[in-house]
């Protein structure tokens, strides 16, 4: 007998945003994995299901992927995944705790028990779980598995600014902050630019986006539907303790004449 | 006494991905308005509703946008919208019922009417409802409007394909599938492209993916969790009668060596 693993996306934060199948599965399932890793990120999955499914009585698995720095200098949770067959380089520390999430829900779904591996938004937007994806596949490639779509924290931060992403033909961008330098060239190609992790960049940003006539064009976006929301439409009243894990910047690009 | 405007995403076609907050606000509300104009869109929206909200007793305002040339032989509806300042070129009649529906909607709001405008996935992503906003806001700016976002059916197509769209610091390109020529060029910078509405020039698409030395790096997805769904990782299995409105296409680019 074999369980299912469902992926589940609990939406960028407000448990009403939870998707009427997201909450049956949380309910249905006795055993639930929660990434850790990020400062915010895994009590807030977990916080945001129980807002809506009593969890009393549930296994809850923590699986703990900590940040830290490879030898190669670049954070080891941020590496390109495996998942799709890219190369992950990570070290030994980092490779055991996955192995050890994969023996985890491995060990349950033999037992025949379901197992939610939850996390925020959406699974396929910057989520955790596609790190352990090909870990699992390759220890059992007759798995089965359900990834349960979520509202992203983008379109939450779109909605919540009243901004559309794109219309008709229009091309949208998202990338991470650490491209802001870009933002110029890829003005002249995109409709919209959706810069993800800004906080710990955001200095640089205002001065690319001042630099490249863009800085009316934005909208700060912060926690998009968690209670300390922020919805800010000019950069200069940004603050310091604005700043957080959670903040976006959308930009659209200026209408031509 | 004014009513609020509720713009509510109704997820990629599975009733079940409705977010808690789409259902309770459907179900509260007596108006619903329903764009029409895309030949499968407007009734799709309204079933998919239909499917965890009993809607008898209420009254549905079905606002048909046609689909037509302009002189400029452009599709009307396929213009920039007006929503942020951009200049819409639309012929008389499409003119006509937009401010139509804006009318329809304006005068449930003033009489304390709440009034939810339904539509398909998220609305920032591609929605009609863009179209309008401008034209309501110029009537009634202080009007009273929530977006509620909802599983777009972008990341729902990546969930059923189970791929990650973006891990750690990648980038994504969600652009019309008329850009194809520019695929090279794109994966050159971009992690991820979704290449949306797919189904008019599948042909092309094929050629320059294969050109591009991407076609295995594609991955086919129709009517992502409605009950047609088709996940097709290999573009030559792709058949005429699969391509609709609802078909997109997810290239990871190749892993570097």
């Amino acid at each position: 007998m074999t369980g299912t693993l469902y992926v589940v996306g609990v939406g960028p934060g407000d448990p009403e945003l939870l998707t009427l199948k997201a909450m049956r599965i949380l309910k249905q399932v006795h055993c639930i994995c929660v990434p850790k890793g990020r400062e915010e990120g895994s009590s807030l999955a977990l916080s945001i299901a129980e807002g809506v499914v009593d969890l009393k009585g549930k296994e809850i698995i923590e699986a703990f992927f900590p940040m830290k720095k490879t030898r190669a200098g670049v954070k080891a949770s941020q590496n390109h995944a495996a998942a799709d067959g890219r190369t992950a380089v990570v070290d030994n520390e980092l490779e055991d705790r996955w192995n050890e999430t994969v023996v985890n829900i491995l060990k349950r779904l033999n037992q025949g028990i379901d197992v939610a591996f939850i996390t925020i938004g959406d699974p396929a937007i910057y989520s955790t779980f596609f790190y352990l994806y090909d870990r699992l596949l390759a220890l059992a490639p007759g798995m089965r598995i359900e990834i349960v779509p979520g509202v992203s924290s983008i379109t939450a931060a779109a909605s919540r600014a009243c901004l559309s992403l794109g219309l008709a033909d229009e091309k949208i961008a998202i990338v991470p902050a650490t491209y802001a330098g870009d933002l110029s060239r890829m003005t002249s190609e995109f409709d919209t630019i959706v810069l993800m992790k800004v906080y710990r960049v955001f200095d640089e940003i205002v001065k690319a986006l001042t630099a490249a006539g863009l800085a009316g064009n934005a909208t700060y976006i912060s926690r998009a539907g968690m209670r300390e929301e922020a919805v800010i439409r000019n950069l200069k009243d940004v603050r310091k303790e604005d700043l957080n894990y959670f903040s976006l910047i959308i930009i659209r690009r200026p209408s031509k004449p």
